[in-house]
């Protein structure tokens, strides 16, 4: 909460839509307020839509793209404009020109109003006119009477100004058109700005015409051209969508290195690749490296039009700087303690270049430190303190900590984390330094990521992260967040989006088969092991690049059928055990996991890469066999003995430790179970 | 059988290879010869491939693509090249340079080796090279030691030259795209002619420079620039795929009329699109109409580098003609005695045009007639009798005829027609005469599909046409066709051909929901109906296009769960009613489908475009009911009465009738389960 005339929102909101919202809006992010009609407005194929404010080339593509969507969404061609704009169903007003190039601070608020004969969308401008089409779109549902949308007032603001999604395309390289079609997610869903990680150790990805050899030498043949770049910067615009390159330094640049070693606190030869090798560091004690990176900056400055410009800044590595003399020497000569010290001093003078190239700096929140002047944002990833602290301080801030989608948490996880509530202290702050927190950013760190499998790591779980950062702080329950999730998963297939699809391709590939029944029934129940603990990160030479096509990648982050099935078991056990509906569907999942693995078993026999997924499979069935033997025991009230509880806890632990890179998500809920069978026993009420 | 050396290969395939071939193979078509080693041939990431015979581009961008979908396939991303192109593991040889332009009479034949440490691939031109490619590609599996291809010897060629399909592009325009990917897949299966169907009625589809009025009131702004149409003539070239033009004439041509009135047998004015009138006719008499085609198909036949070019020639409607008296005084004065003479007339003077601008003409069967030169290629679509006439006559032709994929016939009935065993008494013609069939034509005609549909459409099916034509004539088992057809859908996946993944899509914009359970259900289990049965071809005004989104555009041509099914059915029959097993999974079906409509109602309520699907899941529980009280009652051996019997085949019979263009594929099975309950009341063996 920003200002207390979006308090006031908030409260309207609170007391009035709260009540009024039908659940069945599959809204996302969920809109500030939302006031139900009565009746509908049909959308067939007459509909017609023009706008008639502020002319703005984002609304002349935006509008047809819109119309186009609804096509797709519905599968019916329209039949075109109409003659006379004001005879269009839905009319479009943005009231004034966007800036040149978008900008952090612009209004995004939105007014959208239905009836069941028109709809109109107002705005301040082309930004939160794109936001309300993305709203109307979401609205569209199959009815009795037709498509249509409900008579509906809705009035919208983001509750934070940057929301934004990280994607490094360092480790793994995307393809444009990979980036473009999760632009059109992110659009879905109302982020507005793409954080491009461009550099790091594995990869440098930009083609720069002043250090040619930074893209020859270090991206293995795989970067983006100028042109290119400047094509997807105006997708993006069209969008509204902010793109802020980051160029990793002094760290996370053994690319930079393996085409100009005399940038490095150590000689090297460095190579780009994945490899294991973290001692790349920028020498920040020769006036050379600034001369350098003025030049590059310079560049990169004028290809990327967006006010903040990310230096990186995160996980310098000592060992360089210790190991080399003359940068002890300049430390101590410069009266410096350390070299978090000499990594500030190396800021500073970054911070004049990036500024005298017209750009506000921006980085992880090692950067923050008393010397650098208020302008620079600071990213806060290690932690949620930094974020109230950097405010604190007087510096903006950003919050990516509880947002990294690498570490394969569950959606409810992410959304939990709210910017005003860290720990750092964020609601001790004043209005005005809460004012600072501009939002924050969902982060795809890309070591487990390809073109192939980077939809299925993003989506739909960064929905959750986008609508944390525009709706009302009050909107967190879960379960409406998941059941909103869910429809809008299916939904962003029509962006070409392949996070669904995707999945049964790679589980074809893995059995070398049409059925993929067995194997389907084990991967809807396993998840890739969480935070940092995948293992075999680096390849085996000759291998260059480690394959990313085993069950660990085809398995979504988050299984849907484990979660139903704890929710499930939940309601089995609040019930005190006598919901027979409840049980019957438990019996049946458990039923078909135990028999699952006696047809999956020859399929895993037959294909080198499943075979390390044996005994997930076996266990499962252990577990099922242990969940169905509980519902036996609980049924008949003949409680099981200690020893069998002892047992089969065992394979409940071994489940949720990785195996194969992965976890057996159905063995909470089955413990339960077990537990309840075996709590019978000693006469306590389970 | 061509050639006495072909049948030699023939016979030899059936004693030996026949034999030999294990059934795992999931080769389609299926080579005319396979010898299977020992071992295998592992592909990892060490994989390399190069030519080292005749340079040729479509090796150069062949070779690299094929690389790039081992790497789809596999997921794997390949290490590169070798340095030295010896030690290569798979080594490819085209021995000679091919045509500039692809020919009709071009060696396809190739030789792939595969030992433990290498393969090889050897062929007369590039492409057999690049059907020895996609041989390759199909023989990859994921296997204990990796992912492998057999040690194996294959000598492989086609039965016939002409291995079509025909597009058509009017009656629903499909773009470049989406045409893109189905000459990937046809490639995938060893088709080289693409018959693109440009004109029609509904829509003119391409930049005509010389006369614009063409595209520009023909096709309602969906047509291909001449630029595109080059890209993609390189593209199917690059796929070893000859591009036919059809422009069909002088019937068929209302979108020509649109533009050019005066060439109409009748005065205008005519416009293109979709509506109900089909007396558009070309005015054979004035000379203007040949002045007129003479310098269109001049600027196409530059465009179209194909030795062939199609005019199409098919129902030609008489109503213009006999209603326009200069037209009848025209037959009379030219001594004529009908319409069909005026027809050969008019295809005689457009045969000395297209010969003029040095291309071949092709026309569909009505253009038979003894005064057409020998030259003429003649297309057999109104049956296969005028196939062997044509041959007999003189003129080589093609069968269109039973592989009409608008049809929805199910694979097996396409992969039952074969051009040498038509009615028309193709088998008693003599091998010189033999040699005239030149193979045959898939045909996509577009009426029902749109660019969302059209894969799922040709997609598996087309497959089957394509071995009919492929592989020898005693390639002929169903069993054997459908388990690799299955093997083969899947993998068309990494073509992006979308014929799986947007029948999920569709269903979900039904349903409106995440939860397509139920929905998936019923639709997995009907067809849509068959033949010229499909209504609502013409759509109300002011809607431009019948939007194509319904169930029977979601649903399969082919349902696999009734084909199943179905099998299962008759394995339990066979078995005189006792193998339990199949008993077991027939009864679980049939409480799936029982229990269904219960679950389906509510959505079918909420969607409008769901409500006609009612009746039909109504019907799929009857059916399955009945089929459960009648294994109840072939269990118990209590036999039904004939009123019960009478009862359930009149929901049989409806089932199997066409309701909202559906049919319900389970019912004949159920029948058989039916009659037996109730044949057994009648004393008789069931």
């Amino acid at each position: 909460m920003r200002t207390p005339q979006f308090l006031l929102c908030v409260s309207f909101f609170s007391l009035f839509a709260m009540a009024q919202t039908p659940s069945s809006l599959n809204l996302m992010p969920m809109p500030t307020r939302v006031q139900i009609g009565t009746g509908q407005l049909v959308v067939d194929q007459s509909f017609t839509a023009v706008s008639t404010g502020q002319k703005d080339a984002r609304l002349d593509s935006g509008i047809p793209r819109f119309l186009d969507q609804i096509s797709r969404q519905t599968g019916m061609q329209l039949n075109g404009q109409p003659a006379d704009a004001s005879n269009a169903t839905f009319i479009i007003r943005a009231e004034n020109a966007g800036r040149k190039v978008q900008e952090l601070d612009e209004d995004e608020s939105y007014t959208l109003e239905i009836t069941t004969s028109r709809a109109t969308l107002t705005a301040p401008n082309a930004l939160g006119a794109l936001h309300g089409l993305q709203t109307f779109l979401q609205l569209i549902e199959p009815t009795p009477a037709g498509f249509a949308v409900p008579a509906i007032t809705i009035q919208d603001q983001p509750r934070f100004p940057w929301r934004g999604l990280l994607i490094d395309v360092s480790r793994h390289f995307i393809p444009i058109e990979v980036l473009e079609r999760n632009l059109d997610g992110m659009a879905a869903v109302k982020m507005n700005v793409l954080h491009w990680h461009l550099s790091d150790d594995e990869g440098f990805r930009v083609e720069s015409k002043r250090f040619s050899k930074l893209h020859q030498s270090g991206s293995e043949g795989q970067y983006y051209t100028q042109a290119e770049i400047r094509d997807f910067l105006a997708y993006a615009r069209d969008r509204g969508i902010r793109v802020v390159p980051e160029f990793d330094m002094p760290g996370h640049s053994r690319s930079w290195l393996a085409a100009y070693p005399e940038l490095a606190s150590l000689p090297g030869p460095y190579r780009a690749g994945r490899i294991a090798n973290a001692d790349t560091v920028m020498d920040p004690t020769r006036d050379q490296t600034y001369k350098f990176l003025d030049k590059f900056i310079g560049e990169m400055a004028a290809l990327f039009p967006d006010a903040y410009f990310h230096i990186g800044g995160d996980e310098v590595n000592n060992k360089p700087w210790d190991s080399n003399p003359k940068i002890q020497e300049f430390i101590r000569a410069h009266g410096m303690k350390n070299n978090r010290d000499l990594q500030a001093y190396f800021n500073q003078r970054l911070q004049k270049i990036v500024s005298k190239h017209g750009k506000i700096m921006v980085g992880w929140d090692e950067v923050l430190h008393p010397d650098l002047p208020k302008t620079v944002v600071v990213e806060s990833w290690r932690g949620q303190d930094s974020l109230a602290q950097a405010a604190k301080q007087g510096y903006r801030s950003l919050l990516s900590y509880g947002y990294y989608l690498d570490l394969i948490w569950p959606a409810a996880r992410h959304y939990a984390v709210d910017p005003m509530t860290t720990t750092g202290g964020a609601p001790a702050l004043t209005a005005e330094e809460q004012k600072r927190i501009l939002g924050g950013e969902a982060c795809m760190w890309a070591e487990y990521v390809t073109p192939e499998t980077i939809d299925s790591r993003l989506w739909p779980r960064v929905a959750a992260i986008a609508e944390r950062l525009w709706s009302p702080q009050e909107t967190r329950d879960n379960k409406s967040m998941y059941r909103r999730l869910d429809e809008l998963s299916w939904r962003l297939r029509w962006l070409g989006l392949n996070h669904e699809s995707n999945y049964v391709s790679m589980l074809h590939r893995l059995a070398g088969t049409d059925d993929i029944a067995a194997l389907r029934i084990l991967a809807d129940v396993v998840e890739p092991t969480k935070d940092y603990t995948r293992t075999e990160v680096f390849p085996k030479p000759p291998v260059k690049r480690t394959p990313l096509n085993r069950l660990v990648d085809a398995a979504r982050p988050e299984s849907t059928v484990a979660r139903q099935f704890a929710e499930l078991v939940d309601t089995y056990v609040q019930s005190d055990y006598k919901d027979a509906a409840a049980e019957a569907q438990i019996r049946a999942s458990l039923v078909k996991w135990r028999d699952n693995d006696a047809n999956l078993q020859p399929v895993l026999d037959r294909s080198f890469i499943l075979a390390e997924d044996k005994p997930l499979s076996q266990d499962l069935a252990a577990l099922a066999a242990a969940g169905l033997q509980a519902l036996d025991s609980i049924d008949k009230n003949q409680p099981l003995p200690d020893a069998w509880r002892t047992e089969q806890l065992a394979v409940v632990d071994r489940s949720m430790k990785p195996r194969a890179n992965l976890l057996v998500m159905v063995a909470p809920p089955i413990q339960r179970l077990i537990e309840a069978a075996a709590a019978s026993h000693q006469g306590a009420k389970p």
